[in-house]
């Protein structure tokens, strides 16, 4: 697959799972919760029925750890009959308190590739989610000063794209978004005629999966980690 | 008391109770999270619990509904000693999940006043708070066509408005903001050399609350309403 990448300026780096990891933490945090409730469910059950919460609340609380903390404790109530021991409940705080103090992990290779690049690119952090919670990740990642600009969004759509790059003055065609989220991070630009590049993570949410009808025939690059961008820029 | 608005060309405003009511929904929902655990302690006992809860918290979970909604039911299981029922736990998710969906209530003169000021000056929005929350409110507000950006910034220090000036070049001298809380809309400003108007709401969170010492010496307008900008600008 021959993509031109000549005229690219300026380079977007999603933050979860691309520069650092994060989704794993919640699978462990999902773990814990269903060993919480294994009196009432069986482990599939409780899964699915967290999953559906969140999706549920997701219109309310967005994205991030304090409305996985809800969700948990609504899941919790709900999947016990309202029978589930109070200190259930405090033992879900915790689990939320710890995922959000958790130190920063960086992904592979990420400061050696973020200083070449950022030699010949404008680099910015595109995220979503908690705008503390990624605030805080950016400052303990000790990567903020390779970065131009860093933007946290409540949602990663086309729209939210257009209006970014809008705001910051980038032509469409001289952008290029890097990430783990087909959903959030590749097809959305692809279908607004920017580039991208996808970097798969080993666990990606549910609720960011998508179909092969989705990415028939768009075109972009998967490269294995992120030191591949070297090879390709 | 003699203040040259002149030079400015770029007005900030605060949102939460600067624009529409905000506040007064916290001050309902202590009430009715004191009604629901009237057992337990005095209603007095319960506010000093509940507040002395989200300062602890506050590093941790930021500004906005979600964080507040987490240390209700963390007040709760401590103030109960684990024994609130859990029926009141599910009372405290719709307390809080009422905040997030409630109306937005714009404040006097808010569109008329908005309106005016957009034709001499560039007009921003700098809220802080939950980002999700925040873009909620606006939209619902019809008041976005006013504002030639929007920022939510996790805090409201002298350090978050610098750089966001820096970022928007946007000289200090050219910049005024308008605000409802002395400490993160009036002081900061103030101090760093900006100007600044001050427009009490009825009610500030505790936290908010600043002291004589803190303005002693401070230069700025205070007024009752947004209308009075006019007269001033």
């Amino acid at each position: 697959m021959e993509i031109d990448y000549q005229h690219i300026k300026v380079i977007g780096f999603d933050a979860d799972d691309t520069l650092w990891v994060n989704e794993t933490y919640f699978r462990e945090a999902e773990e814990k919760f269903a060993s919480l409730l294994e009196g009432y469910e069986t482990k599939n059950k409780i899964d699915q029925e967290l999953f559906k919460m969140e999706i549920d609340n997701l219109e309310l609380y967005g994205y991030g750890i304090k409305g996985f903390m809800l969700s948990m404790i609504e899941s919790a109530l709900d999947l016990s009959n309202q029978q589930v021991p109070q200190k259930t409940i405090a033992d879900i705080l915790d689990i939320g308190k710890e995922m959000i103090s958790h130190p920063v992990e960086l992904l592979n290779d990420v400061e050696m590739v973020l200083e070449k690049l950022s030699k010949k690119y404008r680099l910015i952090v595109l995220t979503k989610g908690d705008l503390l919670d990624q605030e805080r990740k950016l400052e303990r990642s000790n990567l903020l000063h390779y970065f131009h600009h860093v933007e946290v969004l409540s949602d990663k759509k086309e729209q939210n794209y257009l209006n970014l790059l809008a705001h910051l003055e980038v032509p469409v065609n001289e952008f290029l978004m890097i990430g783990n989220s087909l959903k959030s991070d590749i097809l959305p630009l692809v279908n607004i005629g920017a580039k991208a590049i996808h970097v798969p993570f080993h666990t990606t949410w549910q609720h960011e999966e998508v179909t092969e009808n989705d990415t028939n025939g768009k075109t972009y690059h998967t490269i294995n980690g992120l030191k591949e961008l070297l090879k390709l820029l």
